[in-house]
């Protein structure tokens, strides 16, 4: 794939207790993070409870709609775990043990524990792609672009190394921030300006109340550094004309 | 509204920010966990960028599918705010200055610095009703059944209390959590067997790593007491048969 080729994904949440409220998310972020490190930028994140019909709509929608799918939740053991199930589905394909996967487990566990509540995590969409797992045995899965991981999140920070060389991304989105001592609308209609004079180059505004002090972030993103470096320098041309100072962040 | 009405909600996360994994949203479990509280259920979560077209169809999606939607981000003075313009064109209405907005920003701002800037957080869609703002002066707005409130959370908290009487739920959504110092595995298929009984009860279950204890947390929620409280007794018999300790989380 040439590096040029703008890449995207979408994140696929499945999960009641995130919709509750009970559960603060936080792989949004992770996932985020990583994917733009490797020139994938996220371009819509889903939430959605657990059940099949709208999990397999909704992965049937967006693998057409994006380059990869990342899911995380219900790939565990219990009734409410219906990730790979509803992955299958989706794709058409049978729901069934995953040799490979059986066998890990079943090396992972000592003697008489793999019981039947753990097979379960073994069941996957017929040819799915393992995703191993350091922490805690049981793997995620991949069928085509879409990447199954757990919820929890220190184990799906620790499946990440997994993925690097099955999700391909284009050039890395760049970013530089600027911090200020000063509030969004003293600085509104010069930002708008420079974004107007710099289309392509993604500007974003954002106010911070952080240990005592209050500022804005501007963060300006692109895949060219030299784009980023012309709109940082129209950016401090007008800071320093309205004498702001310039903040650690 | 009859109280014994189902009711729900889609949110809606509107930035960059979120998508790019800079920022780490909590808007989320703050309004699910306060929806919850007042028996609407949060049926869906969709987080999309400052892009004008996908905003617009996405609040017309989701306005037509749930009974609210709550929007968070974009209402600020800067170029990337777009969430006024991008609903008043969802709703087909004009964006134009909303007098009694104008007036509270006018009087809240020292004489000379309600700016050019600041006088764009007016910008409403025709016919917006305001929602207050006790910590910054700007208000929200909602138009029919959407709810447009600001990205930084402390303002957002402070602005739920105003949308006590125009977000009306049906029955509260109660739950009961029990904790286990087990694996999941342990508990699936009985689990399972409780779920199957109780079909129209949710019940989820999550493992925790907290502090150096593992365990498994089963969340039971319902509008009806009286199955919460046979599910829970459902569990606590196959938990004492399992001889397995309940613990605090």
């Amino acid at each position: 794939m040439s590096k040029n080729i703008k890449v995207n994904a979408a994140i696929l949440i499945i999960g009641n207790e995130i919709l509750s409220g009970r559960t603060q998310d936080t792989n949004t972020s992770t996932l985020a993070n990583w994917l733009n490190s490797i020139g994938v930028k996220v371009a819509e994140v889903r939430v959605v409870p657990d059940e099949e019909k709208i999990i397999v709509d909704t992965v049937n929608l967006l693998r057409k709609n994006y380059d990869y799918v990342l899911t995380t939740g219900g790939i565990g053991p219990t009734h409410d775990d219906i990730t790979a199930k509803s992955v299958a589905m989706a794709f058409g394909k049978k729901y069934e043990i995953h040799k490979e996967a059986f066998k890990i487990l079943e090396s992972y566990y000592k003697p008489g524990e793999f019981n039947e509540g753990r097979q379960k995590m073994v069941w996957m969409p017929e040819d799915a792609e393992l995703i191993l797992n350091p922490t805690s045995g049981a793997p995620g899965f991949s069928v085509d672009n879409v990447f199954c991981l757990p919820g929890v999140p220190s184990i799906l920070k620790s499946m990440l190394g997994g993925l690097k060389n099955k999700i391909v991304g284009g050039e890395p989105i760049l970013s530089l921030t600027i911090s200020l001592k000063t509030v969004e609308s003293e600085i509104a209609n010069s930002l708008t300006k420079v974004q107007d004079q710099n289309k392509d180059v993604e500007i974003g505004s954002y106010p911070f109340f952080h240990a005592g002090k209050l500022g804005v972030s501007i963060v300006i993103r692109s895949e060219n550094q030299s784009k980023i470096d012309e709109c940082n320098s129209q950016i401090l041309k007008f800071v320093n004309e309205k004498k702001i100072e310039v903040v650690d962040r």
